[in-house]
């Protein structure tokens, strides 16, 4: 198994300024394989509902996903609702039911346990400690977290944040976990308390990174029309994961180099997620659309030396 | 004369999270014209009043700036007096005394008609309109605007914009200027306008540049540090103005590159400005140290192609 990619798999409803949809799949697990399936092939651990349809497992098959770890228990499905403003950077929640997910803690099969790169989607801290510790030699593991488990699970999270090679998290939520306003010195707070490498997402102006005493700093890619921002972090994370998994199998080392390739790939996965509802159309970006993005932002960045 | 930098100058007092000052020399020639001598000997057009001590003359004319077409008339200088909060985002001012400045009106002497580069600061589009006209046969003319310009003077605004060759505007008046949410879309319709460059500032995020059907994306030189942003668009304007003022002497062509190169040292000179308070640190800024800032931003953003 190439990567291990653990979190919600569920419907959505969303309404945005250009339009709404019902019941569509979504969920941090669903983005981040799709996004990360241009890469390896994702296994997903998760649970879902009796009423999560054949169609979704093969939809998910058909782009290299590993569905034989995903849970189907007695009862509904995860269903998230909300709606974004013209800004589009704030998702407002209307409803969440969290079904068969409220029950969501994972055995890892065998073959799951000897994963090397594992993503720990947004979930509660000490579901994925236990996750975590199921884990039997791990090459790199990453997690995400939000707000609500920075207020509720503090102490979990600084104990998770200790162990892992990666975190994802955005500006407001990093400036929340350390008490410091300036994204800088609450990266450097966050590496100081054993993360190897965080990763700030900036929404629609990129993304920092810090490793070490180092900063790479990528702007998003520039688009004209951004539909629906749901999905965006996690198929960030999806590529990002995707990438450093495929890169780094077979033991080789976490160069400077891969890590800032991997941030690109990232940015330019989830450049794809927000042009339409869902993963609408980022199921159907092919390696090669994602290859030429990546040599736009190259030239978009691209300055000469004096 | 290498480059005419238009606008206030006045003094400030400032309270940020960080501290306050009382009574420092401030405005958008100050700050523009502090900036671009490190590249070519600005002319700064502008007034004040009675109170304006020699030694602020002094100052300003040991930094390489021309002050011979500041005017001193009867009455006290502009003044502005406002305040930050820990985003550092916005400006809240407390209170604006125009002063001499109310009555500013210049009329070219032969020389400063005569120049080729001239960057016009934000003030009311009348204004501006009229020195555009009295410039014999510019090279380059820039400008700058507010959000209070866009609702009060919008006819006289866009007239100006038909004209000249590059805007400096935030993100939060392009939209309003606009009436485009997207940044991309919002570029393209002043670019249809008219404006042949469009540079649209992003704060901390750093800036985007539109030229023909191009895009330069640039994130800000990362600051641990952020004291004071008084000042900080002023001051990339003039570091933008400044090197294309020094490189484009003698009838070079203005290539893509040094239009990129230009917004690079804009983005590094204005780092140093937010690092204290009005020009303390800005002033006594070397090249050296700005060029030791923009091989350090090449470094952040680069990566390897695939």
């Amino acid at each position: 198994m190439d990567l291990l990619i653990i979190g919600s798999i569920g419907f959505d409803n969303i309404k945005t300024p250009f339009g709404k949809v019902n019941k569509i799949l979504g969920g941090s697990a669903v983005y981040a394989s799709v996004a990360a399936s241009n890469f390896v092939s994702p296994t997903i651990i998760g649970v879902v509902g009796e009423d999560f349809e054949n169609k979704y497992f093969e939809l998910l098959k058909k782009h290299n996903i590993d569905v034989s770890q995903i849970k189907v228990e007695p009862g509904k499905t995860f269903h998230w609702e909300g709606f974004y403003d013209y800004d589009l950077n704030t998702a407002h929640t209307i409803n969440t039911q969290l079904n068969v997910f409220s029950k969501f803690n994972p055995k890892l099969s065998y073959e799951t346990k000897n994963t090397k790169f594992v993503f720990l989607g947004n979930i509660d801290p000490d579901l994925q400690l236990k996750i975590y510790s199921q884990i039997e030699n791990p090459r790199l593991i990453a997690c995400d977290t939000m707000n609500y488990w920075i207020e509720k699970k503090l102490v979990k999270l600084k104990k998770l944040l200790k162990k892992v090679d990666v975190l994802f998290i955005n500006e407001a939520e990093i400036r929340q976990l350390t008490k410091e306003y300036n994204i800088i010195k609450s990266a450097k707070k966050v590496l100081s308390w054993g993360t190897k490498i965080v990763i700030v997402k900036r929404g629609e102006y990129g993304v920092m990174c810090f490793y070490k005493n180092k900063i790479f700093v990528l702007p998003a890619y520039p688009l004209e029309k951004v539909f629906d921002p749901t999905g965006a972090g996690d198929s960030f994370a999806g590529g990002v994961m995707g990438f450093l998994a495929y890169k780094l199998k077979n033991n080789k080392m976490l160069t400077e180099q891969v890590l800032r390739q991997s941030i690109v790939f990232g940015t330019v996965t989830a450049s794809f997620c927000v042009e339409d509802f869902g993963i609408n159309k980022l199921y159907n970006v092919t390696y090669r659309d994602i290859l030429q993005r990546y040599k736009e932002i190259k030239h978009l960045i691209h300055f000469e030396m004096i």
